[in-house]
């Protein structure tokens, strides 16, 4: 934990021992090591750590004090731990404390953590939550930025609720608290009549109050007035840019940009086109990526090597992964660099053009060995608070999801979503009625979907037709607890009863998945911290996570394309994502509410809608 | 003024103005246009502005809204307005409204103050003296820094002492006050057991707890341990590297390095030599200089247009005062860009090579034309505080300059100083004495140089024998307030009389300069603010400068090389630096106390020694 009083004793004693007056504890010796500062390599350098920090950088054998062990790595190439600018760490599934054995022999020793995820769980809980891995002794850095979207619009109620006082608690609180993460709800932002507007700005006010970062969302937003708007909102990053041309926008416009790889390849190879040669207001941000993708593809080590196999040079590539986002998160005295003060967290690579990592060091110890974590895991009794979260009020049944029909009608108009349907009108299907009740039509694609609150525990849930997404097979049914931002449970299903029995499968183990297959629930995967997280290893949770594709394979799945190239057919993964609120979603399900009875609303207006009619 | 509340207004209003939905003031429809993020310009650009901040900015007739006024200047270059990461505006000896005057014109229109000068004065009213020239409707941005060096050493008392209570309140009350001003005194910083210690690493914490940015000045720390040592202690930033190599040394162990104009050619063609591609960690600075050679020269254009003489690409060189130092200071949301958001901060360039400046803007609104100052500088009635601050406790005799010796004694052994001795010992001379007091020996070099206090107003003073400076010309004597960095009165005379006379007049008029001849004053020039600055034009200013410096032309001064290559001969103006007690000084005379009697003390150590003996 970084706070200032103990910063003073630290950066105390590792001055006497730069000096040579103090002993330290350890002396890396690596053939080259990277300064981030200047971009360039120096060789045979020596890096004296003192407890979890650097003490002193230069030519080996050139620092005049003692340490009690030197480590030889000649053939090696040393550079600062990378950094995460903008992560979900909830979107690994992982705990803190196994996201680190995760992610860190893959480079990644520090996280800006992009926290409205757990915070719409148990937003009173955000900062314990994120602070306990690393008390019980990870050695992964996680600053936490607390989430606007807590809620994420105005027309859902849940878990967290963060204005003014939340927020300036949490910055004055801790310093690893850097600021206010991904304001979104941009219809709130700029329209003093959105019922979010006051909730927002004065998240803002307060993270200005306290020189933190306000950063931003701009998904969708590419027009120049608008782009404009949202840099003069004093909103100071993007991470949602899907074109170099959007991207060069939006960087000559203000904004600190924050690369992802769906648009990695695109975006560099454009803006080498354009002759960008100062990258220094760019970063590379992974924003959502699970554990089993991470065990496929790489962590930030991924990030880089995209970026270098998209023609980056390999040095500016890693400035995007360290001095960059940690100057713009105004992190540099504790990361980014290797340098005096800074973490001793250092990566230490084989192969630079193919960014090949040997071993990863952090808070001046070894931790990786290949992909290989090579630390104990601390073992944290996650509390009820953390593990109690999915409260749904009791067993669901099929009547529970029926949508009625008044006496007499055959068909009803029906509003339609589909997943990522970006548009600002809803579908509209005209359905069958039978035996009072509205039903499916699998033939035109159509299918049902739910939210059922789970956080007020009143059996409380809302329920519409989608197009395009779930099962074609009878009788099956999948739910989740992983319902981007706001994380009350969704349900797709072929059947009322398959959905009812899903739900009360994903409740009884806490969140996370099950699926339902002639009516008999064959998959389960178990989020059981926050319904978000499970506390165990990557290649557990894979495990589980490959059971349930293996179960989802046996069903059909419903496709049509969506307004979303990362919308694709198969096992509806992405879901998840489809009930998002923010920008540039407009009308969407959520829970019910007096303000939103039957949880259809249109976000950026408030304007309510009957599900059928 | 920047505060958390009227910003939230401001850029809600602003995003309405972006989007076309509210109107603008003006439209400056410009050439060419520099974006500082991707370093590229771009062509027939319009600059929206509300207020005094940018709406938006993007091709000439793209924004949507309607504004009062569209200003055309198609043959002109508009970058932001620049930026000083590092000055003392004490040392234009201009109050802030003046300065402005003179600055503006030449492009600056935000400085980061280095307050520890006035601080040395009246401590506790830092804040409210850098505030009132803006409230006041000035368009300069100050950005106060309260100084480390309040007092420099702890062997200094006077005006202000500030520790990390004051630090706390400082950066609570405003957030203009972006961090803590060059940490200068190493030895308290390294030493525990040095008397400043504490209050040092007290003023250190409270800027840490308030995400304040520490700026550091690392003047002779050359080795790599002292380096090391210093990066290590938090101390973010540098502006005292001479060479190339020293500057890279530091650059590459995570200082921020600011680089001034003495050394900027050699630099920069070192730096270039060795291939130096990423200049993001560097900005320029003046730190200090006169109004008199502002005039002469230029402001933070000089520092633009030497650079680019130096062989720097002319839009690095831009980015050095106007990106680069408002990332290092936090203050991106507000200066550093032509963006949205920002304020409407603009330099209008005729001639990017000669760097030549047509016209500034700010606050939205033109400032000045070519050279000239448009606006009309406010009248402030600087109270008594400001004005009153030299006390010396009434009429000074030649008796109190005397240095007596024991009965009997024909010589007598003397410590002696130089300007800028930077060794470790003080020099020594045996000194003729008559009628009981010791004597000056103009023969070889050897003066008398003094130091009145003028914050106790007991009549204390310190003196003793100096060489190389001073008149040698009989009855002659120069006396300043302004004596960096405490800021007491020096005063250096080829007779005790004249002396007494130079330091008298002086306080008659409230501080400044004072000079005489022959027994005579014969010039004066008034710093009535602070005894550091004056309230009056920059040309007003400097002709009593001119005068000061004919009528000192007609005296013989002694010279003789110092450890300063910044030592020369003539009007010895200079010697308000050699009071200077941070590091690499040792020996230096202060005011007396009483752990130092005598005023003379090696303030790396403490340590006291008689004067004479």
């Amino acid at each position: 934990m970084i706070n200032a009083k103990s910063e003073v004793l630290i950066r105390q004693k590792l001055t006497l021992v730069a000096l040579g007056k103090a002993p330290a504890d350890r002396i890396l010796r690596v053939g080259r090591l990277l300064d981030t500062a200047t971009r360039t390599w120096a060789e045979n350098q020596e890096i004296v750590i003192k407890g979890d920090r650097i003490a002193y950088v230069g030519p080996a054998g050139s620092w005049p004090g003692t340490a009690d062990a030197i480590v030889d790595r000649p053939s090696l190439m040393a550079i600062p731990g990378l950094g995460e600018v903008h992560k979900h760490i909830e979107s690994s599934h992982l705990t803190p404390e196994w996201e680190a054995a995760l992610v860190m022999p893959r480079g990644n020793t520090w996280t800006c953590e992009a926290s409205h995820e757990f915070s719409n769980v148990r937003g009173s809980r955000t900062l314990e939550f994120w602070m306990a891995a690393r008390q019980h002794g990870s050695p992964l850095k996680i600053f936490p930025l607390p989430g606007s979207a807590v809620p994420p619009t105005a027309y859902e109620h849940g878990g967290g609720w963060f204005g003014y006082d939340e927020q300036k608690a949490f910055l004055k609180d801790s310093l690893m608290v850097a600021g206010l993460d991904e304001v979104m709800d941009w219809p709130a932002v700029w329209n003093p009549e959105n019922a979010s507007h006051a909730r927002l700005w004065g998240m803002i006010e307060a993270t200005f109050e306290a020189r933190g970062v306000v950063e931003g969302h701009a998904a969708g937003l590419r027009d120049l007035p608008t782009i404009n708007a949202f840099a003069a909102a004093g909103l100071a990053s993007d991470h949602e840019a899907w074109t170099a041309e959007e991207f060069w926008d939006k960087l000559s416009h203000g904004l600190f940009m924050e690369l992802r790889p769906h648009s990695m390849p695109d975006v560099i190879k454009g803006l080498l086109q354009r002759g960008l040669s100062d990258w220094s207001q760019i970063a590379f941000a992974t924003d959502d990526r699970s554990a089993s993708e991470t065990l496929q593809k790489g962590a930030t080590d991924y990030n880089v090597r995209l970026a270098i196999q998209s023609g980056l040079a390999p040095e500016i590539a890693i400035q995007c992964v360290t001095i960059n986002p940690a100057r713009h998160m105004r992190l540099t005295p504790w990361v980014g660099s290797i340098a005096p003060g800074r973490f001793a967290d250092i990566v230490l690579l084989s192969d630079l053009e193919n960014f090949e990592i040997a071993e990863v060091w952090a808070d001046g110890r070894q931790v990786s060995e290949g992909k290989r974590y090579i630390l104990d895991v601390p073992q944290i009794d996650w509390p009820e608070w953390a593990r109690n979260t999915v409260q749904i009020g009791g067993e669901l049944t099929a009547a529970d999801f029926a949508i009625e029909a008044p006496a007499g009608r055959t068909t009803m108009m029906a509003a339609v979503l589909r997943p990522f349907h970006w548009e600002d009108s809803f579908l509209t299907y005209e359905l069958p009625v039978e035996e009072g009740r509205v039903q499916r039509d699998t033939g035109r694609n159509i299918t049902k979907f739910a939210i059922v609150d789970r956080f007020s525990g009143k059996k409380s849930l809302s329920k519409m037709f989608w197009a395009g997404t779930g099962p074609r097979t009878p009788d099956c049914a999948l739910a989740s607890s992983l319902a981007h931002d706001k994380h009350n449970v969704w349900c797709v299903g072929s059947s009322d009863e398959a959905m009812a029995m899903a739900v009360n499968a994903l409740a009884e183990i806490g969140g996370g998945w099950a699926l339902v297959r002639d009516n008999k629930v064959v998959a389960t995967v178990r989020y059981e911290v926050a319904g978000l997280m499970s506390s165990r290893s990557a290649e557990d949770l894979d495990a589980d996570m490959q059971r349930l594709y293996a179960e989802g394979d046996k069903i059909d799945w419903m496709f049509e394309p969506s307004s979303s190239p990362r919308w694709w057919a198969g096992f509806p993964e992405r879901l998840a994502f489809a009930t998002l609120t923010c920008a540039p979603w407009r009308w969407v399900l959520v829970a019910p509410s007096d303000d939103v009875p039957q949880g259809l609303v249109n976000v950026a207006t408030g304007e309510t809608h009957p599900i059928v009619w």
